[in-house]
């Protein structure tokens, strides 16, 4: 039986807490956050948590769901002892925690929101760790809520961060500039709901640089320079030439 | 019985001849191109195709799946008559069609490939004619093919279709830019798939302005800072840097 603390009271830390205590040999001890908030509304989840750090159990592994900027901090106040610590951030480095501890990372790479029930199932767990035995534990932990699980570097992991603004964060700005065209010229917005899930959908079966499609890979000048007259927006017009400039500049040599 | 003819051989022509082919009330009676290529493999596609415009039938509708610029010109070489033509064009205004016709547009707003099978009940259609009872029987014809039915003026079209470049072809660029990142740090890109999905269908739920996450609604500095050292493509520096400025200054305020 792996006992564990979690520590935080965002999203990440509530949704392992919900997943995690249902899971077989593993046993949550304890729930650390400075306000004492329960992580869940289950009785049982109010009665684990502790607010101060001096009352925290011991536990073979301790999970930082915290801010990036908390990670250093917290981890040096958790005393040592024969136990694994890791965060769970997609940006940080495994040295960020203290090195009195062993060493380990379990970033699940999903964009969590208060409300919204998660699937486990589907989210990747991106692993590391400094031991062989820890990095199979957690890989075991993991595996008991999703089958997709990964071993990832902290090199790497800073890159698929990078990759995962790009792919979550401006992509759904690209969907929020949409809306915005649609909302001033009363046109509904769910008339390019199906659009976007199909562009979604199809950037997993084609790779999406062979499913580009649009004026600016068709290098079509007219229709480029007549959208850049309709749009009003400032900020949406730079963004529409940046990104049509980019996407001629990759294709261009196949036109 | 509604007698249509299909003028085209691009994918738009391919996939709603398949479509429109087993709709009751409607007739194909014949496909132009000037090239006589068929619309699909079927004998009967085949033998509807004529490549000279001196043979094109008479018909009620006809349906002109061709490229922008050539809408004006080739419904010109259409001969006069009681009868009605639409294009089905994102971007061309309906005044482009030669007006000794009635005029329409029927624009399905999807991206069509090639070899992708259409599931036209997922397809929004955007109708717009210059006669009521034109716009009934496009309507009766979209109908058939998908609930998704809106009458949409050729003003609301264009603004449409800045919107669609937004939400598919940009959108598409950026898992793109994120696949491109994944790859040369030999990360695997499914790694990103289910985020990727999960972008989207918040989309659909919440309105993205609300779904927005990431280092630049965050005022991150440290993390916006961090990317951009680490992503070596400049294009990709600018565009981080475009659309990060971007969300800053919309969501700014609420900071």
């Amino acid at each position: 039986m792996t006992k564990i603390v979690i520590i935080g009271s965002g999203n990440v830390a509530s949704h392992l807490f919900i997943a995690l205590k249902d899971i077989d040999d593993v046993d949550i001890v304890q729930c650390y956050n400075r306000r004492g908030l329960a992580l869940s509304k289950e009785e049982n989840a109010v009665h684990l948590v502790v607010s101060d750090i001096k009352q925290l159990a011991k536990a073979n592994l301790y999970i930082l769901a915290i801010s990036d900027d908390a990670i250093a901090e917290v981890s040096s106040e958790i005393p040592e002892g024969d136990h694994l610590v890791v965060h769970t951030s997609g940006s940080v480095s495994i040295n960020s925690i203290n090195n009195k501890h062993r060493r380990g990372v379990f970033y699940p790479l999903q964009s969590f929101s208060k409300n919204k029930h998660v699937d486990f199932t589907k989210v990747p767990f991106c692993l590391e760790a400094e031991h062989k035995e820890d990095l199979n534990l957690i890989k075991k932990i993991a595996s008991s809520l999703s089958p997709k699980v990964y071993e990832i570097s902290s090199e790497q992991r800073k890159m698929l961060h990078v990759a995962a603004v790009f792919a979550n964060n401006f992509s759904n700005y690209m969907f929020t500039i949409a809306k915005e065209e649609c909302d001033q010229n009363d046109i509904p917005f769910e008339i390019l709901h199906p659009l976007i899930i199909e562009t979604a959908e199809k950037a997993l079966t084609l790779p999406p640089e062979k499913s580009q499609t649009g004026p600016a890979i068709r290098n079509d000048l007219k229709t480029i320079e007549r959208h850049l007259n309709q749009i009003s927006d400032i900020e949406h017009k730079k963004i529409y030439k940046v990104i049509t400039e980019a996407i001629q500049n990759k294709h261009g040599k196949k036109l």
